[in-house]
């Protein structure tokens, strides 16, 4: 298993990426990791002796998270999230990564990648981990901005198959995010994929709301990937305002102290519960490789997860069977 | 101060509507609540001597959650909440209450409130309560569907008016719901708005995303009613879950029920100040008359505090304000 890893993307770029992918070939010797990027920056964090299951791979450009995302990946051809996606349509790779730029990660992948055959739009997807002590995935989180209904059609078929197959949940539910539950809700967007997704034999339930995608009223949301950046971000933006709010609180007096030392045990238990990043990085579902979106702000810990996710990805050879699934789909509905 | 109220509009109507009325009379006397709906189900709830400050106006129609909203507005003419807009557009009472079908209250509004002269659409506002312990005026959350480039500029001049006349705040700081805060980030929509936005003499502050809205990163943040929804409805509910899980811990053991007991009081504060019922109703801006949504959800406080939303609202005489503003504000751009 061979996983290129975009060494320059995201905020804590190189030095999360690097240690990172050190503390996932500790953890699973089984796993390579190609590290793509600018080499003295990156053996900056690095032993002396490069470690048996980490490679360099040098680059010369960077691609920025406010480069125009076709163009930067047209014109930097030798960027590191460039370098790392081509080694995974080429097959050097089993599955690239990275936490940079998700608009150009998308464009790569379309240009090099490829998009998996009947599939109009890939698709970012994420998950929500919810109060049923399961995982919710969204999707579209940000690949495509202005969908169609087909779009997010599609992204039902593809969540609904990733899901049953990959997490093994049989029939799982899937939910159209909207403004409410009603039949009739929404925008015009959402008003004619509903009829679409109860058309088909997709386990349909129908329109969810917001706050519903904790609750686990379904298994997959599906809604564009405007909506569904801003629904993760806002999730995420609630869950630290109110952690850290919390913590000033527990800390503001000697009595309070006292009791947050009580619960410490549970505080960081619940912590890590509510922590997305715990979850790794998001599969661009519909793209001829297994390409992995790590988040921007991703520290060490997120990358080792963001890695663990894909060598999960590849092992459950999801591109298949999504590719297989899509197949029979397409041929039952014509 | 006479205000009308939707006795029939929420989940938790009448009762939550009737004793939420009876609550805010007794806190301020100088209020007058007129109950609009079906009396017999409304007087259930009352005192046999209705109390001085209370009075019914019967109606024998509801318009249901799931009504398609215009239709239900054209056909139920004599519904509780259509009769409450009337009472406002024929300045019978100085404004108008429902926890009900929010399309149907700006239908209701648009059809016989009128929007204000040089408004395309009225904007349905909320706050979100942020880190710096003030709040951001959210707009739209769900007044309009599917928004053009030039409602949102309308929100942003609405909003920032409103900012500046009703809650004091020199120059307030507007921000664009984008999916990132790089300039060229988003949507055909966002895309569309920003050098619309950067035009005028607004402080404008860019893009902002999803979790700055907690942040206080600006005063008013603009974005379509559905993704205005879509975050209001996040953010709470991620509140409300963090919060329910937390308790669950913090109730699992002796340990921890000690730790919570002396933790109580912080908590309480906590609570409150994430609680978004505490922050009443949300204006539709732009209409002829003042119009207050209450949440679908509503209880008994809720209401109450959407009554004083309301109060402050007619008190502070905000749509002479924002009528005079937009007319100088078109004067000046023509």
């Amino acid at each position: 298993m061979r996983i290129a890893l975009d060494a320059m993307g995201g905020d804590n770029a190189p030095r999360a990426t690097v240690l990172g992918a050190l503390a996932a070939v500790k953890e699973d010797s089984s796993i390579e990791i190609v590290l793509v990027g600018d080499e003295s920056a990156i053996r900056t964090h690095l032993p002396a002796e490069l470690p048996a299951n980490i490679e360099i791979v040098p680059t010369a450009e960077k691609i920025e998270a406010d480069d125009e995302p076709v163009r930067a990946v047209r014109r930097k051809k030798n960027s590191s999230l460039v370098v790392a996606v081509n080694l995974a349509s080429e097959k050097q790779v089993d599955a690239a990564i990275s936490a940079g730029n998700t608009g150009a990660l998308m464009a790569a992948g379309l240009l090099y990648a490829k998009r998996m055959e009947g599939i109009e739009r890939p698709a970012l997807a994420a998950y929500i981990p919810n109060r049923k002590g399961r995982v919710t995935l969204v999707l579209d989180v940000g690949a495509n901005m202005d969908a169609k209904p087909l779009h997010l059609l599609q992204y039902a078929i593809m969540g609904s198959i990733y899901v049953e197959n990959v997490l093994g949940i049989q029939r799982p539910t899937v939910g159209l995010l909207n403004v409410g539950t009603e039949d009739g809700k929404g925008n015009e967007l959402t008003k004619a994929v509903f009829p679409l997704l109860a058309k088909t034999d997709l386990n349909f339930v129908g329109n969810v709301e917001a706050r519903d995608s904790l609750e686990g009223v379904c298994d997959i949301i599906v809604c564009d990937g405007f909506v569904g950046n801003v629904l993760l971000k806002a999730l995420e933006g609630a869950a630290t305002s109110i952690l850290s709010q919390l913590k000033q609180e527990f800390t503001s007096s000697l009595i309070n102290k006292i009791g947050a030392a009580l619960l410490k045990p549970s505080l960081v238990r619940f912590k890590k519960r509510v922590d997305y990043t715990e979850y790794g990085g998001a599969p661009l579902l519909g793209l001829g490789s297994p390409i992995i979106k790590a988040h921007g702000s991703s520290d060490e810990k997120a990358i080792k997860n963001a890695i663990f996710s894909a060598v999960r990805y590849v092992r459950q050879d999801v591109n298949r069977v999504i590719q297989e699934a899509v197949r029979a789909n397409t041929l039952e509905s014509e």
